[in-house]
C-alpha cells in the first residue's frame, strides 16, 4: 500500500535522476518506463507502412533551412519567422507562434501581456531561483506576520475568565516557544533528508504510506488556503485599527486584495519575490523598535507590569479554557512549513540554503512572539473589538504619529503579503500531488510566465469564497486555521520518525528523539485545537481533509486505470484476430492496431446535395476506400426527390436513404451506423461530415448545429473514426 | 425589392405545386432550383471516382432483405428491428431507433413519452387536420375571450371623465361592431383569395413588400406573445375576482398555466384541440344566459337604464381620452386574424371550411360584445379595482351560488385556453417566416409529436417573461396589445387592395372598397392606439416592432448568403486551376473539387506514445498518403527524450519536433499546420488527432480537452480537415 502512490510513480521514472529536484516543463510528458518501451519496440517491428508514406509533398521544416527569400527591388523581404530550426527534425516556436490567430484572442494576449508581463522560455527555469535574503522574506512573511494575530487570539481566550487570568499567558507563552524551536529543529533535520522537497505530503507519504501524505496533503492545503483569507482579514482590521472609515468596505477591500496578490503571482516567481522583500523586513524592524522602545521603558520602571484593567469573566477558567487558549496561541507558527516544500526554489546547493533560511526564521519568530508577549504583559493590554492589540501597543509605544503610522503599515502589508507565501507553495503542493495522479493533471502545466497558473487561480477563488463567506472576520477564521496544520506537522514529524529508524545514519537516535518529540507536541496540539474548536468551525476541517483525501484517491485509480489502458504491450502471437476486441486489453475497448489490418468502410452523411456536401463527398471518394452515402429524410416523397438528385448527379457513390418517419436525424443516423458497424465490427468506420464553418459567432444562432450533435452522438462508438471536411464561409 | 424575399423563394421553388398548403416535414430539405440541378449534372459528368468505392463490405440495407435468423432451439431470435426495407436502397427507421443511446438519454426519453405522447409519423400529418367544429373553439378562443375584458377596457378609459361620460359606451360600442363586421368581411374575401395561409405576414408581403410582409409578421408576433399574457393575466383575475384568497400567486399560478398550455401543445394539434373545445362552448353558453336573463329582466321594466353610482372625474372628456377608449375597446378583436393564419390546418376544402368557421366566429363575437355592452349599460355598472366587470354582471343576474361561480369558471377556462390560440399560430407563422429565410431555419423542423416545438416554446418563454415582467396586471398591459394586432390588420387589407387592384376578377371594385374600408378604419385605430398609449407602454412595441423587422431581414440575407456560397455551379472550363482559391467564388473560401484532383497530407499530432495515439498513427498510414508526425515539447530535452523514442519504436513515419519553449501547445501547434498548409495550399491537410473518450462526464474534468481545444484553433483554417480517432475508456 505504502508504495503505491508516491512509491511507485518514483521507481517508475527512476531513470530521471534529479526528477524530484526540479519543478520541470517536462512533467507533463513523462518518459516510457522500460517495459513500454520494450513493447513499443516490438509493435514498430510488426508495422508495415505503406511504401513512399514519408515521400512529403511539403518541407516539414518549412524551408528554413533554405536561405532566405532573394531580394527584390524593393529590398529583402523577410516574414515574420514564427519558426526557427534548431537541427533537422526539430523547429522551434518563436513569440508571434504563440499569438491566438482570431482578434479578439491577440487583444486578449495583449491584455494579458501587459498586466503579467512577457512569456519566460522554459530554458529561464533555472534562473528563477531565490537568493536568501530573497527567499528569507517570500517564505517568512506567514510566519512572522502570525505575530500580528497570534498573540492577540492566545489572550482573547485567556480574558474569557477575566483580567485575572491574563497572567498565565507568560507561561503558555513559553511552552509554545518550546514547540517553536521543538518543531523548528525537526523541519531543520528533515530538510537536508529529503532535499528534493520536504513537504509533509512528500514525507508523510513516503514513510508513513499514501493515505496519511494525502491526509497532511490536504491538511497543508486547507492551511494555505485560509492563510490567505486570515492574513487577509488580519490585515485588513489593521487598516481598519488605524482608519475606522474603511471598515464597512472590509469584504471588497479583501478581494481585491487577493486579486492583486493573483496577478502578482502569475507575473512569476522573481517578481512577485522583489515585491515582498521590503515589507517584511519593515515590518520585522518596526516590531523591533517597539519591543525596544517598550523594554527600554520597562526597565526605568523596573520591570514592574502595569495591572490589566478590570474585564468581568464570562467563563470559568477551567482546563479547556487553557487548553483553547494555547491553540489558538498555535498559530502563530502557521507558516513554519513553508520553506522544506520550497527547497526547489533556492539558489543550488539548496537544501543548505534551505535550512540555514528556515534557522533564521525560526529565531525571529521566537525573539518577536515571546517580546510581544511579555511587552503586553508588562504594560496590562487586553483586547479590544475596535483596535488590534498590536496596534494598542503601538499607539502606547509611539504616542506621536509617524511611527504609529509605521507600524500599521508594516503590519497591514506584511499581512497582505504573508498571503504570497500560500501563492507560492499552493501550486507547488499540487504539482506534486499532479506528478504523483493525485491532484488533475492540468496543475502540472508551467504557464507563460513559468508559474502555476492553474494552482494560482484556484487558491485565490477558495480563498475569496472563504473570505466573502465568514465576512472578512479574523477571529472567526482562526478557529478553522490551527487543525489543518497541526496535522501536517504532525504527519511530517511522525513520518521522519520511521525514516530515521529505518536509515539508521549516524545520529539516529538523537534525531530520531527530537523528530518524535516534534511529533508528539505537535499531535497533542492537533488534538487540543480539534476538540476545543470543534463547534466554533474545526468540524469543517474534520470533514473537509477526509473528502480531500478520498478526492486525490479517486483522481488518483483514474489516472492509474486510463494509464493502464493505454499502456503499450507486447503484440499478441501472430496466430491471434486482430482488430476490435470487445472489451479490450488494459481497459480500452479498442484493441491495437497495425496500419496493414485496418479495413476501411467511409460513410458520408448528406442532407442535400450543395458545395459543402460535394467537398465532403469528393474528399471520401479521394482516399480510395470503400464508401457510402447516406441520406436522412423526414418522408418519402422527399427520399424520392433525394434519390432523384443523386441519379443526376451521376451517381457516383453508393446511397443509402434512410426514411425517419418521426422526423429526427441524429438518433437514427447514429443507430444505423452503429448497426452498420456491427456487422463488420472489424472494419474502421469512417464517418465524413461536411461542416459549413461560419465566421461570426452571431451567426451560429441560426443553425442547428446538426455537426456537433452527430460528433456528440458518434462519440460513444468504438471504432468510429469522425471526420469533418469544413467549407469556410464568409457570414 | 418586392419580390426578393417571399417572391424569389416561390420562384426558385416553382416545381412544387402544392407546397404553400402544407406544413410539410419536407421544409426543411428544399429540392435543388433548376440551376442548380444542371450544374449538378456538369459537375458529376467530371467525377472520377476510384473503382470498386462502391464494393461494400457490408450490406447498407443491414441485411433486412434476406430471410430472418434461423431459429435456434430456443426459438427464433428476433432482434429488435431498428430499420426496415421500403426498397432497394431505401431503409424505414423504427421507434426505437429514435432512442438515444445513453441512460440518461433513454430515460428522458421516457419521461418525454409520458408528457408529451408517443411519437407521431410523417405520414399522420394529413390526418391532424381541424373539423369545423372542433376548429372553431381552437381558433375562436382567443376572440371570444377578448370579450371578458375588452368592454372593461372600454368603460375602464371613459370612467376616468366621470360615471356621466359612460354613456358614450353605446356609440362607441356601435362604432367598434361596425370595425368588426368591417374587418371580418375584409378578412372573409382574403381566405379565398390565399387558400394556402392568408396571414397578413403573406398578403402584405405578397402585396405591398417584404418589408411590409416583416412588419406585420412582427406585429403578429408581439401580438401573440402579448395574447398569452393578456389572457392568463385576465384568466387568473377571473379566478381572484372569485376566490381573493388566491391573488398573491398570481405571478406563479399565471407561469404554472403557461407551463401546461405549453405541455398540452408539445402533446400536438390534435389533442390540444380537444382538451379545448368545451370550455369554448361552455363560455359562450355561460354569456348568453347571462344575456338573455339580463335582457329578460331589463325587459320587464322596460329598458330602463339603472343610473350608474357617481365616480368623479380624474380627467376631462377630450377627443384623446374617447379616442384612448375605443382603441382600449377594440382589443376585443384581437384574435380575429386566427383563422386566416391557420387555414392550413383545416380538412379539406380547406379555405371553405375557414371562411365558414370565420363567418360564426364574427358573428358570436358582435353578439356577445354588443350584448355585454348594452347589459352593462342597462345596469348602470362601472369598473371595479376588486372584481372585473363580468364578474359583477354575473353576481347581478345570479344572485345565488352555481351559475355565477361556472361563469367564472368559464371565464377562467376560455381566457386560460384562449392562449391556445397564440400557441397554434405563432409557430407556424414562424415557420412560414423561416421558409422565406426570415427566421432561424429551426422553425422549420416539425417535432415529434408533429408540432412545432421550438416555435412553442419561444412563444411560451416570451410570453413568460412578458407576464413576470408586469406581475400579471391585466391592464398594465392592454397598452401594448392593440398597436402590434391592428398594425398585422391594416396592412394585411392593404394588401389585399392591391391585390384587388392586379388580379381584377370578378366584383374586384366591391371587393377592393371593402378591402379599403377595413384598411381604412383598422389603421385609425392604429394610429389612434400608438398616440393615445405611447407613454403608457405602446412606445414599446413601436421600438420592437422595426428591432424585429431588422433581425428577420438580417437572418434572411445571412441565409441568402448562405445559400450562394454554398449554391451549385458549373465547373469551370478544363484549363482553369483547381483547387483552393482564396476568396473563392459565391463567398466560400473552398472551391470545388473533384475527387481526382484531391492531394493529401495527413498530419499526426503525438503528445507521447500510447496506444492511443498509435491507433492514430495507423489509421494514418492505412490511408496511404504522405503522412508526417509532429510532436511539441517544452523543452530540448524532451524533443531528444521524444526523437529516441521514435526511434525505438522503428521510426516509420517523418516526424518533426517542434520545441514550444513558453509550454503552450495549441497555438504553435495550429500555426505550424497554418504554415505548413500555406507552403502548399492546393494540398488537403488531414489532421489525424487521437482522442481519449472517457465514459464518466465527471473524470474529463480531469483532463484539459486538448482535442477540442486544437480542433476549436483549427476551425478557421481552410483546407485544413480534421478526424478523431478515438479510443474509448471504461472510465
Amino acid at each position: 500500500m505504502k508504495v503505491r502512490g508516491v512509491g511507485a510513480q518514483t521507481e517508475r521514472q527512476g531513470d530521471e535522476p534529479d526528477r524530484g529536484t526540479l519543478v520541470t516543463p517536462s512533467a507533463e510528458f513523462p518518459p516510457l518506463g522500460p517495459e513500454e518501451r520494450a513493447a513499443l519496440g516490438r509493435i514498430g517491428e510488426r508495422w508495415h507502412t505503406p511504401r513512399h508514406a514519408d515521400e512529403l509533398p511539403v518541407d516539414p521544416a518549412l524551408g528554413r533551412n533554405r536561405p532566405g527569400p532573394t531580394p527584390t527591388r524593393f529590398g529583402r523581404l523577410t516574414p515574420i519567422d514564427m519558426f526557427t530550426v534548431e537541427e533537422p527534425g526539430e523547429l522551434c516556436a518563436t513569440g508571434p507562434a504563440h499569438e491566438p490567430g482570431s482578434r479578439t484572442g491577440r487583444a486578449l494576449s495583449r491584455l494579458r501581456r501587459t498586466l503579467f508581463g512577457p512569456p519566460l522560455s522554459s530554458s529561464a527555469v533555472l534562473y528563477e531561483r531565490m537568493r536568501k535574503l530573497v527567499a528569507l522574506p517570500i517564505l517568512s512573511s506567514d510566519l512572522l506576520s502570525s505575530v500580528a494575530y497570534g498573540p492577540e487570539a492566545l489572550l482573547a481566550v485567556l480574558v474569557l475568565a477575566g483580567s485575572g487570568a491574563l497572567g498565565l499567558s507568560l507561561p503558555l507563552a513559553a511552552v509554545l516557544v518550546v514547540l517553536m524551536i521543538a518543531v523548528g529543529l525537526s523541519y531543520r533535520q528533515t530538510i537536508p533528508a529529503y532535499p528534493h522537497g520536504a513537504g509533509s505530503y512528500i514525507v508523510a507519504g513516503d514513510n508513513l504510506g499514501t493515505t496519511a501524505g494525502l491526509a497532511a496533503a490536504a491538511g497543508l492545503m486547507l492551511d494555505y488556503v485560509l492563510t490567505v483569507s486570515v492574513s487577509i482579514a488580519a490585515g485588513v482590521s489593521a487598516i481598519t485599527s488605524a482608519m475606522a472609515g474603511l471598515t464597512p468596505v472590509t469584504v471588497p477591500l479583501g478581494v481585491l486584495v487577493i486579486a492583486v496578490l493573483l496577478a502578482g503571482n502569475l507575473r512569476g516567481v522573481r517578481t512577485a519575490g522583489n515585491i515582498f522583500v521590503l515589507p517584511t523586513y519593515a515590518f520585522v524592524a518596526a516590531v523591533l523598535l517597539v519591543l525596544v522602545v517598550g523594554y527600554a521603558r520597562a526597565a526605568g520602571r523596573g520591570f514592574a507590569p502595569a495591572p490589566p484593567p478590570p474585564v468581568p469573566a464570562t467563563e470559568g477558567l477551567g482546563l479547556l479554557l487553557v487548553l483553547r487558549a494555547f491553540s489558538s496561541g498555535a498559530v502563530s507558527m502557521t507558516g513554519i512549513e513553508a520553506v522544506s516544500n520550497a527547497i526547489p526554489a533556492f539558489r543550488p546547493r539548496e537544501w543548505r540554503n534551505a535550512r540555514t533560511t528556515l534557522g533564521w526564521m525560526v529565531g525571529m519568530l521566537v525573539v518577536l512572539f515571546a517580546g510581544l508577549i511579555g511587552l503586553i504583559h508588562l504594560n496590562g493590554l487586553v483586547p479590544r473589538p475596535d483596535q488590534t492589540i498590536l496596534s494598542q501597543l503601538g499607539r502606547l509605544t509611539f504616542p506621536t504619529g509617524p511611527w504609529y503610522a509605521f507600524l500599521q503599515a508594516t503590519t497591514a502589508l506584511i499581512l497582505l503579503l504573508a498571503a504570497n507565501t500560500a501563492f507560492n507553495d499552493f501550486p507547488r503542493l499540487l504539482f506534486f500531488m499532479a506528478r504523483n495522479g493525485h491532484a488533475p493533471r492540468r496543475f502540472l502545466h508551467l504557464g507563460d510566465r513559468l508559474s502555476f497558473n492553474n494552482g494560482l487561480v484556484a487558491l485565490a477563488v477558495a480563498a475569496a469564497v472563504i473570505f466573502v463567506a465568514f465576512g472578512g472576520h479574523t477571529q472567526s477564521l482562526i478557529p478553522l486555521y490551527a487543525v489543518g496544520v497541526f496535522l501536517a506537522f504532525t504527519l511530517s514529524q511522525a513520518g521522519m520518525v520511521v525514516h530515521w529508524r529505518r536509515h539508521r545514519d549516524r545520529g539516529w537516535r538523537r534525531r530520531l528523539a527530537l523528530n518524535a518529540l516534534g511529533a508528539t507536541l505537535s499531535g497533542l496540539v492537533l488534538v487540543i485545537a480539534a476538540i476545543g474548536k470543534f463547534k466554533e468551525g474545526a468540524w469543517l476541517v474534520v470533514i473537509a481533509v477526509p473528502t480531500l483525501v478520498l478526492l486525490a484517491r479517486g483522481t488518483h485509480r483514474h489516472y492509474a486505470r486510463l494509464d493502464s489502458a493505454l499502456a503499450l504491450h507486447p503484440p499478441p502471437p501472430p496466430g491471434t484476430a486482430p482488430g476490435v476486441a470487445p472489451g479490450g486489453r488494459g481497459g480500452a475497448t479498442e484493441g491495437e492496431e497495425l496500419p496493414q489490418e485496418v479495413r476501411h468502410l467511409v460513410v458520408v452523411p448528406v442532407a442535400r446535395l450543395n458545395r459543402a456536401s460535394l467537398r465532403a463527398l469528393a474528399y471520401a471518394a479521394s482516399l480510395g476506400q470503400p464508401t457510402l452515402a447516406v441520406h436522412i429524410a423526414p418522408e418519402d416523397a422527399e427520399a424520392d426527390r433525394f434519390r432523384d438528385q443523386w441519379r443526376a448527379w451521376g451517381d457516383h457513390l453508393r446511397l443509402e436513404t434512410i426514411v425517419s418517419p418521426y422526423r429526427a436525424v441524429i438518433g437514427p443516423l447514429a443507430h444505423y451506423l452503429e448497426a452498420l458497424h456491427a456487422s463488420r465490427p472489424e472494419l474502421t468506420l469512417t464517418v465524413i461530415v461536411p461542416e459549413v464553418v461560419l465566421r461570426h459567432r452571431w451567426s451560429r444562432l441560426l443553425h442547428s448545429r446538426a455537426e456537433q450533435r452527430l460528433r456528440a452522438a458518434l462519440r460513444a462508438l468504438p471504432g468510429v473514426v469522425v471526420t469533418s471536411v469544413p467549407i469556410h464561409v464568409a457570414e
